[in-house]
């Protein structure tokens, strides 16, 4: 962990985050916390049965979002995490939404090692779709333990892992400092959604419309993974996403190939020449100017991700390929964490069933969704991106620029207060300093409390790459439970002495 | 005409058609078709009322092949052709086949001035389908006699041109000779068949079947159009067709374009790629040899293509276009008639509903068509686009090649006899040679003669551009009912002397 606190600095343009790197914990507060935490482990300890007991309770709840028929169920397991709270002595209260209910409890510490940090903890109630059933190998709301080859105990059920395994080692760390010391050590407010997995339509209002009530100084989202099964993780960068359809006219209707070919501009012949010039045999995006406004992790960060020994070559293999498509002088890594794209995630025009059809149609489209990196600014690329566009169409074809949005890419400073203490218990508990990862995707939740709330988050979750999120036989190991629990705890020991 | 006689050649490096430019008529031969002729024209003129009941009657027969709802209308729109040719004194019978049935009926010349010519007559007697219903202003199975401002009179009903109306021009001629003279004029075998607007699956074994009994020396085909509506037109070339669909693979399933975005091949990408380079910046295909075989129209071709004086912007300004996309050193015309193409007919991959949907797919497809002209062989072609395909492809992805076919291009050459006495007809009947067209579409019955029974054929119609064949209110102008007959009464009686 020295090592990283020293050396490591994430540049954050977006936000900045308590004043930067501080001073040590006093020496008093140190020795006042570690008994009391050591107090707190031994409850989640002795408590081990009943906090499967409920985590197995709330896996039982078919609370799939995206599917009407579940809605009582949403609304069921909305009211049980609100009981939850309750239970461990916060005020908590069902919201209702023009969608699923958001539940909002507030702890206020008032006694002990006083700390003026204010949390907001994140999670949801709501899980995915099970189908195909029939790949489950039992009922995906009858949760159970099995014995994993390579994982040891797992617990098995739609959300074990994504995200009701990990909101409850939260919610279970919790209750043992409630349990143990009365109270909890730090200001904690929580926020459950169930709509997470169905685009959070309700997130922005609420946020918007409890804006007082909801910012704190920092929130910590429990929906990321570890590096590996050994090694516990802070994801500090998250890319941002910028997005359009286009659709592209040429002749006012379907024409036949052969009494207009050859002379007629063919709308999927112009936006394949358009699109597929989007890269120089490099991997370069050639949008002018694309590249222009990106912050670059620093030489430390950089360092520490070329020491992770991160295999580009068995990266691509698992998904049957051998040869990196990015800048050729970028490693697969950076491809990922630092480096920006530009993907055609869906392109149709003319006939696509089955045998032939000569039709020269008369429009033709693509999604296009770009993965921006800290410093590109997400409007600015989607002008970019049509300034590229219209310098390569002809002259009597048209372009409809749809559904443009975006947002920005996330980059927090590793070396500020709480991201440094977080570290520090998890190398406590685990053995070894978390890696710093980035993540080639967004987080929408994270954006929404930057945008909303102008409030970084520190990422920290327990989820492994094999936990089958989303996919028949989701999983959890027992030991993400139970030490994502222990690590929790240890973290708001921390913080209560920041 | 005489201009198009001396002046004109077409290369024909398909076929060979009666040994090449012969002789006038004969003085004598001559002198009795004019008179014998002139009486057949008469007849004609007499019965006109009743010819049009016959095609109202056939008409109102619903011959929709693409829907088994009408199948046995279909069968009795063949019984109901059977039975014209029967009327006429043929030996005609109706023949089952997998699909709808097929006619044929034999008449042989027995007397008079002998000619040893043998032709088929081929026609259809399917319609298309009448879909959008609303638009029809009366119900297109109930064929009227309409006034429209710029035809004159109009016959309108569902296969009033296409191709009940032009299959009646030929069968009237017939019926007036026979009436007229006792007997037709030279050696003809019928065929119609009933699968034309859906793809005549049963025609080329039906072909292969029959080989004998109908092989002859020229096919008529009245199946095209006039040049306009006053210059006559015999089509002499149409372009030939190749086609596969091309399926690139990425990854091994479809991935997170956050998670897997820079490093990972995107087969739209790939694909875009590879599609956007068949072309050059002036219009030229870019696969090897592509060019290499093409028989060029000789000088005398393209001089009286371009004395036709046609609008190529007029053209394009009609189908909402201004700026011609093939070879640039090309016309619109030559680009329609004489130079092969390469069109994308229509591309998938990825997402295309609504919204976003941020994936990498595992697979994006094209159905890719070319059409060739004469010289160019379409495996050949196919081999050159596979080449091309395989040269660019990133060498961990894979592509496969589905559902290729094709058909070479046809030329036939305008001053082999059959063509020229056909002329001479027309120019009799319309005071002005025809226009030997070229058509930039294939006509896979004509392919079909030439494959099957090594058989060229005269394409020579009385279709208009503006007769709405597969839409709605087709109509077919009473002027080319009534002075098509009359065209193919002369064009026998021209046969009858050679």
């Amino acid at each position: 962990m020295t090592e990283l606190r020293s050396n490591t600095r994430m540049p954050n343009r977006i936000g900045v985050f308590l004043g930067g790197p501080g001073g040590g914990l006093g020496v008093k507060g140190d020795v006042v916390m570690k008994r009391d935490i050591d107090a707190v482990l031994q409850t989640l300890e002795a408590n081990g049965d009943d906090a499967l007991a409920r985590l197995f309770e709330f896996l039982a709840i078919p609370s799939i979002s995206t599917d009407p028929a579940y809605d009582a169920d949403c609304r069921r397991a909305a009211q049980w995490v609100c009981d939850q709270l309750s239970d461990i002595g916060l005020q908590a209260k069902v919201h209702a939404t023009d969608g699923k209910p958001m539940v909002v409890g507030h702890a206020k510490k008032t006694q002990g090692t006083a700390s003026p940090l204010h949390l907001l903890f994140y999670g949801h109630y709501d899980v995915q779709p099970v189908d195909p059933l029939d790949l489950w190998q039992a009922p995906p709301f009858e949760p159970r333990l099995a014995e994993d080859p390579t994982n040891g105990e797992v617990i098995v059920a739609r959300g074990a892992s994504d995200d009701k395994g990990q909101l409850m080692t939260f919610l279970e760390a919790a209750r043992a400092w409630s349990e143990t010391h009365g109270e909890l050590p730090v200001s904690i407010s929580f926020l459950f959604e169930g709509e997470e997995e169905c685009g959070s339509p309700s997130l922005a209002p609420f946020l918007a419309a409890h804006k007082d009530e909801l910012k704190a100084d920092i929130a910590m989202v429990c929906d990321t993974g570890q590096w590996d099964a050994t090694s516990p993780a802070i994801t500090t960068r998250l890319r941002g996403l910028a997005f359009s359809e286009i659709v592209v006219t040429g002749p006012s209707r379907d024409l036949h190939s052969g009494m207009y070919g050859g002379p007629v501009a063919n709308p999927i012949r112009v936006l394949s020449s358009i699109l597929g010039g989007l890269h120089d045999g490099e991997g370069r995006i050639q949008i002018p100017g694309f590249y222009d406004d990106i912050v670059e992790p620093d030489k430390e960060q950089m360092a520490q991700w070329r020491s992770l020994g991160f295999d580009g070559e068995k990266f691509l293999a698992e998904i049957g390929l051998s040869r990196a498509m990015g800048e050729t002088d970028r490693s697969v890594l950076e491809q990922l964490w630092s480096r920006p794209t530009v993907e055609i995630n869906g392109i149709s025009g003319g006939y696509s069933g089955p045998g032939t059809k000569t039709v020269i149609p008369a429009q033709a489209s693509a999604k296009v969704s770009f993965r921006l990196v800290p410093g590109q600014d997400p409007q600015r690329i989607l002008d970019g991106f049509r300034s590229f566009v219209d310098s390569r169409l002809p002259e009597d074809c048209r372009v409809d620029y749809l559904g443009q949005g975006g947002t920005p890419a996330v980059g927090f400073d590793i070396n500020a207060r709480p991201f440094r203490a977080a570290a520090e218990a998890l190398e406590e508990e685990w053995g070894k300093p978390p890696v710093m990862m980035g993540s080639g995707a967004s987080i929408p939740i994270v954006e929404s409390f930057q945008g909303e709330l102008g409030m970084e988050s520190l990422m920290l979750g327990f989820a492994l790459d094999d936990d089958r999120i989303h996919s028949p036989n989701e999983k959890y190991n027992l030991a993400s439970f139970k030490k994502g629990a222990r690590s929790w705890a240890r973290i708001l020991g921390k913080f209560a002495a920041l």
